[in-house]
């Protein structure tokens, strides 16, 4: 690239690697795309450097890994896509959320300090440590009977991996970490503090994941009170940090990190998003009416929207929560990909696997192939996709799967096509909700591995919905929405946009594939989805069966 | 064996082969068993000899295996046992049932004939010939509206495998069959006539098979008028015969016969009895309040009681249907084993199917072991063992199976567990509703394939039902329950005994392995037993999902 181009970067911070995108300003384009694994991964089992022995649900993360992961690919970009520094304009990220790190006043997290390297709650607990699980039942409990902003905007339940829980866990079990450090923070707003060395707090992360209410704030004293005295006056002790929007500008790159990423002091550095409602920016869903589903191993469905309704059914409503200037609502499956993954790993005849290695594909492709040539209805099962619990629309961790409809006849690939049929029924369900509530769909859009991978699954989401699915073409969505988020934080007046809308429009490209619902098969799975609603309401409203199952497999006598 | 002793013959009459066992009266030992498999099978494709193809659902079998079995079998048996013709005092057989013939005066079998040999309905319709489908319906709404002895002897239903409604169809596909045959009779009848020469009717299979009913006889007129007017006088026409008892002399070996078996005029021929019905016999299981469960494919519980209970669930009550003096109940699963081997043809995945190739064992014995090695409860899985329909205690083929609990975390042979757990569960519901109708139960055998084989499914159905199992060690247990009908036909006076009773008593080994349930396995199973039983009746009395699913299976738009 000659000297004098203007290009952002989009660093996605995910689970196990880090990707970076770079982006054209003048020609739209993909500049380059790369990734980073981490070198510590997920810590799971003891602390690094021979530390102790982790309890079980505990995910830790090591923050060097993410610094790391900056310079390396900060680097590695200039020299692959040949920018120089200076054509680097902003810089956006987004991260695993929530991901709560305990954070000194210059930037350093609590456990790079020597003596606090060996205690567990000095480290980040990555979005999946559900360790925190009982406070969080603690909060849902207090809250519940107290409260009405629970029910109002985050969908009635606690998420363990929220932020308060994790806190509240931190002053229980290790009070002295909880005193040492100065503030906590999501790391996606950690990291452009580091970048930039200015506290921010994006309204985005805190409206999903920090009880926090556009006009309203955090809950007040009485609440952390409640759950415990030393917790009273965590908002103004530990919470400190201005309040930003997604797509807005933080401050520039600090010398030290300029330095080390090898770019400029005058690389600006934008707010911070999470990985999962970055996507709208990334797949260019990012006007009123358009709903995101994000297919992997579950799914993440993410409505943006013009209006504000509570209902029943929704993880969390935020205003500003995708993009400025309108609502995002989440909802969401806990396994998706998980459960066919699940089928292929426990359930596939050995003449499958053996036809799958044969051809050189996965086994999940020749179930997809299988499946793909039965007809709706005719294998006479029908699914319930609980194998991991229900997030939406019954925010029942109890609940469990089931298959019904099972014959002597019953062949392999319908069994998978009935979980995948289960699955999006789970889709159809969730969406069904958001219509009932007044809510209006305009497009649905589906990213992720599963979008991307299977056009099996995507076409049967159509048949199923009865609604074209859109598909973008765009390999690594997050990293491409941290970039249009940079693109807006730069400001039209420099060269980028004016707003988050406007840049997601102009950047992403319009490429995709669009699956059309087949109206012969979708008839048919009305019919089939009103068989899955009424096990729905039966197991999920009327029954306490699978709860009782729950306890007599944890040993516990149900009620009579 | 020396000249002057004295032994009898049991011949069974399976779907694959016949089996003869030779029971040493005076030593009361088994002296030979052997097995003859039947040249020409199941005939379920084509008629013999290139002639036309049948259609779906029909099974026929070929008479001359079953005269080629009795004549290679005896001859075989006397010369591999050292046993002379003379000592061979009395012959008794069991069939498969209700298995029906068109028999001319002289008992060939119509099929003989030349001219009605490319007749399928000149041909035997073997048990599992289920063409007759829709006659069977017929009959059932018929006599559900009309009559009170369908629901009192007959479990208010009608099985396409009985007599009548295969008899029905040939009216209606083949009148001139119909008229050409001079009778049509059970296979266990037939077989009895052609040793003898002596038309008899056993009413143990009448009982079961022909809407016979001791001291009230069949149906009257109306019934078989209502159906089809050429079917009116189809008892006096078409069922002549001397009804006799299980373990009845019906007379003695025919010239042409014995010549052929090379046995003597002299051996008394007993009365037929149904391959299920005798298995008590066989088992030593032949008192009031022995409850016998033949576990195979399917499993079929067979109840021996002093009084006359009409309740629901129960497929037949015959007067005499056991054994003579008592009454016989029949309840039934319509998949065991099956299921079991429906899982490992579909489900097996490839490392436990190279484990079980490697160590040289059947997967289901691999799975048995995995099984074993489980805790009650602790899959958190419930399933319904309906895979083909339920018959007892709902009498509903429109059920299906289900698997509940399914988590992502669900093993392999948790599943397994669960669908064997599952099977157990419907032979409780079973077992519980005739001691809910005042049936006293004092010992439950269990005899076939499971029983013989799977030490895991014997302990399993002590757990589950609280009630200790006994297995007898019999080999081949029909062919011992006919030998010892042969051994009660002989009569006392010649050597035998005066009754099937005193003869099982005295013939049967003592030998057996009893499963004692445990009793903390059993409480938990209490729990889950409660489970399945919530299920049961929600999709077997309350729920009519099952059956719209099969409507949409079969392209048929469910009742709204």
């Amino acid at each position: 690239m000659k000297n004098g181009g203007a290009y952002v970067f989009g660093f996605d911070f995910g689970t196990l690697s880090c990707r970076l995108a770079a982006l054209d300003l003048a020609g739209s384009r993909l500049a380059g795309s790369l990734a980073f694994e981490y070198p510590h991964g997920v810590i799971s089992e003891t602390l690094p450097d021979g530390g102790m022995v982790l309890p079980q649900d505990w995910y830790l993360q090591h923050p060097q890994d993410w610094i790391t992961a900056c310079i390396s690919l900060s680097g590695e970009m200039l020299r692959q896509a040949g920018i120089e520094k200076e054509e680097v304009k902003s810089i956006g990220v987004d991260f695993t959320s929530c991901t709560l790190v305990p954070v000194m006043s210059d930037g350093s997290v609590l456990c790079m300090h020597g003596q606090y390297k060996n205690r567990p709650h000095a480290w980040p607990k990555l979005w999946k440590h559900h360790a925190a699980q009982k406070y969080a039942e603690e909060m849902e409990i207090w809250a519940k009977q107290h409260t009405s902003w629970l029910k109002n905007y985050f969908g009635n339940n606690v998420s363990s991996e929220w932020a308060f829980p994790k806190m509240l866990q931190i002053i229980r079990e290790d009070y002295d970490c909880y005193k040492a450090a100065d503030l906590f923070m999501e790391a996606l707003d950690w990291l452009p503090f580091v970048l930039s060395g200015n506290i921010t707090r994006c309204t985005a992360g805190l409206g999903v994941n920090a009880f926090w209410v556009k006009g309203k704030g955090y809950p007040d004293k009485s609440f952390f009170r409640a759950m415990d005295p030393r917790f009273t006056n965590v908002v103004a002790e530990k919470m400190k940090g201005k309040e930003v929007l997604v797509g807005q500008a933080v401050g520039t790159l600090k010398p030290e990190m300029a330095s080390r990423m090898n770019l400029t002091t005058k690389t600006i550095i934008c707010s911070g998003h999470s990985d999962g409602a970055v996507a709208g920016c990334g797949a260019g869903a990012a006007e009123s009416g358009d709903m995101l589903l994000v297919m992997g191993t579950s799914t993440c469905h993410q409505m943006i929207y013009k209006d504000y309704h509570a209902f029943d059914g929704v993880c969390a409503i935020a205003a500003d929560g995708m993009v400025p200037g309108l609502f995002g609502y989440e909802s969401g499956q806990p396994a998706s990909g998980d459960i066919f993954q699940w089928y292929v790993t426990n359930c596939l005849p050995p003449e499958y696997a053996a036809e799958a290695a044969g051809r050189g594909i996965s086994p999940l492709k020749l179930m997809d192939e299988k499946a793909a040539a039965l007809k709706p209805g005719k294998s006479g099962l029908v699914a319930l996709d609980w194998f991991n619990g229900n997030r939406s629309v019954l925010a029942n961790y109890d609940l469990s799967g089931l298959i019904l409809g099972l014959s002597l006849t019953t062949k392999p690939e319908e069994l998978y096509r009935a979980l995948v049929e289960a699955n999006l029924f789970g889709s159809r369900r969730i969406i069904e909700n958001y219509k009932n509530n007044g809510i209006v769909i305009k497009r649905i859009f589906a990213v992720g591995s599963l979008a991307e991978k299977s056009t099996f699954v995507m076409q049967l989401l159509a048949d199923i919905l009865g609604d074209p699915i859109i598909v973008p073409k765009v390999d690594n969505v997050p990293a491409m929405g941290s970039a249009v988020c940079a693109a807006a934080a730069l400001g039209a007046a420099r060269g980028g946009f004016n707003t988050v809308r406007e840049a997601a429009a102009a950047l992403i490209p319009k490429e995709r594939i669009e699956y059309s619902p087949n109206g012969e098969r979708h008839r048919i799975y009305n019919k089939l989805y009103d068989c899955y609603a009424r096990l729905h309401d039966f197991f999920g409203l009327n029954s306490s069966l699978m709860k009782e199952l729950k306890l007599i497999k944890g040993g516990i006598k149900p009620p009579q």
